[in-house]
């Protein structure tokens, strides 16, 4: 992750429609999608105030160049897999040309043809997934869902040390918005002599944090803790659904299955490292409750 | 899954090279997968003898009609995952066209163009694999397996009830003949006061079957057990790497993840249902020690 630059500035004001003070899409922050405008087909595109970009349109018009342009000819499909498999130097570029592009009202005029109201779009699952791990991180949350299933015992001894996590599958990881159908599974109540089937009934979820990761390594080649930012493409707000009472009761010994594969839920945004870059902070001085190295103040709200 | 037909009578001979009594490849298997001829790009093909059919070739030379073209066609791509999709009666088809031609010594001119010699080609994973989950199935292996780690309670109260599994990284599953390289990760020894991290010591491979599954069902949408066979694509060969070391450290309470995420191997040719037609059982009859249903007498050996 690079540290704050002019992209981050809260002084700085998009002239893209909603652009100025938008809660989610101000210019500072230019998320990563793929949206289908009217009639159209899945492409790649980036939130801006109520609208979207279409980078495909973009690189047609010659509005890019160098690295912004091979990252935006990468996001023209209808995934960003390759602009994801890029790494960071191109989307950097992208940013840093978008920023600009959608800062000059000089600019306006030729970048307003690619620009869609978002209410009459369609967005849509930002890549095709080819992996999808979840871990059980955060010490608390832990704590909490370990009682659950081990009232006296909600950590177990390897929890300290390595990431605990389980593989799920990739195609249980839907777009937000898709409604999520109660699955029916096998439960077991303590005091039943054996196990009935039926809809779930302690349907739950999780607000995580979820990492798009890329370009990623090859089998066998890990990647250093070091280099680790490298291969974050992006972040995303994720809903894991759970059905605790399947969970229960077919958890041991390989972990969940039925209980957690019917459905995990992402936004359709991808929120890159660089646009986080105000908000980074050394592990120290955030649990000193400090502010990290951000040059520049961060937006009031 | 069709009973036996006139593709699996043991007295038809194949006249491709090496076709005619040939231990995996007689003219009665024809199992599809994915190759390169010398210089080619990777294309759908049928293992026959010492040789590997393209089908793109029949398809182009107009020697394939109806279902059975339709099914080369969706396997002249470099994935099997469009004929996957079609569902059996393509695939039957194709069977019951390309047994035909094999058989037919009026037809070798013309097929043999397409027959190139399987020693100079390179095979490749057949498909590209969406998920990928892992069924603890087999309850002496279960037995065996959990005596490693629960000596006292190797099956624990679901096993009987439900199928136990575990959904593995799609991406970790590989052709058959890759190197697997011995994986690093963290290990607890029981009288040791915290966990080491060093190369595998305990490294292990089940044998399993390895099921292909197309066409496959949409999310919510359950397929009733009598449905379940139109959606059985192939078989084939795993081998199941683990980390037993890692395993035991690391699968609670989550399931195993480093222990068993470096390597799935899988032999490189689907071997459909109907290629099995002879060998299908009913339950009792298998557990009565009975021949099935078979009209036809297996292969001696």
């Amino acid at each position: 992750m690079t540290g704050p630059d002019e992209t981050h500035d809260p002084a700085q004001r998009g002239w893209a429609p909603g652009a100025d003070g938008h809660a989610d899409f101000p210019v500072q922050n230019l998320p990563l999608g793929v949206f289908s405008p009217p009639g159209g087909t899945p492409r790649g595109g980036v939130a801006i105030g109520d609208g979207i970009l279409d980078l495909a349109g973009l690189v047609d018009a010659g509005l890019l160049s160098g690295q912004a342009r091979e990252a935006a000819q990468a996001a023209s499909g209808p995934t960003l897999n390759p602009l994801l498999a890029l790494g960071a130097g191109p989307r950097r570029a992208l940013r840093a040309e978008l920023f600009r592009l959608l800062t000059d009202a000089g600019a306006a005029a030729r970048v307003r043809p690619f620009l869609h109201d978002a209410t009459v779009c369609a967005v849509h699952l930002p890549a095709a997934i080819g992996d999808y791990t979840d871990f059980y991180v955060g010490i608390h949350h832990a704590n909490n869902i370990g009682k659950q299933f081990r009232p006296d015992n909600p950590l177990l001894p390897n929890y300290k040390h390595i990431p605990i996590g389980y593989h799920g599958p990739a195609s249980s990881v839907r777009a937000s918005g898709v409604p999520v159908q109660r699955p029916n599974g096998q439960t077991k109540a303590p005091d039943a002599a054996g196990p009935s089937f039926g809809p779930c009934r302690r349907l739950d979820y999780e607000l995580e944090l979820g990492v798009w990761v890329g370009p990623g390594n090859k089998p066998g080649e890990p990647i250093p803790v070091a280099a680790a930012a490298e291969h974050i493409a992006g972040y995303c707000l994720l809903n894991d659904w759970s059905a605790r009472d399947f969970q229960a009761w077919e958890y041991q010994p390989l972990g969940p299955s039925t209980s957690k594969n019917f459905a995990s839920t992402v936004s359709c945004w991808v929120v890159t490292p660089e646009a986080l870059g105000l908000f980074q902070h050394s592990p120290a001085a955030a649990s000193a409750g400090r502010p990290g190295a951000a040059a520049l103040p961060a937006r009031p709200g």
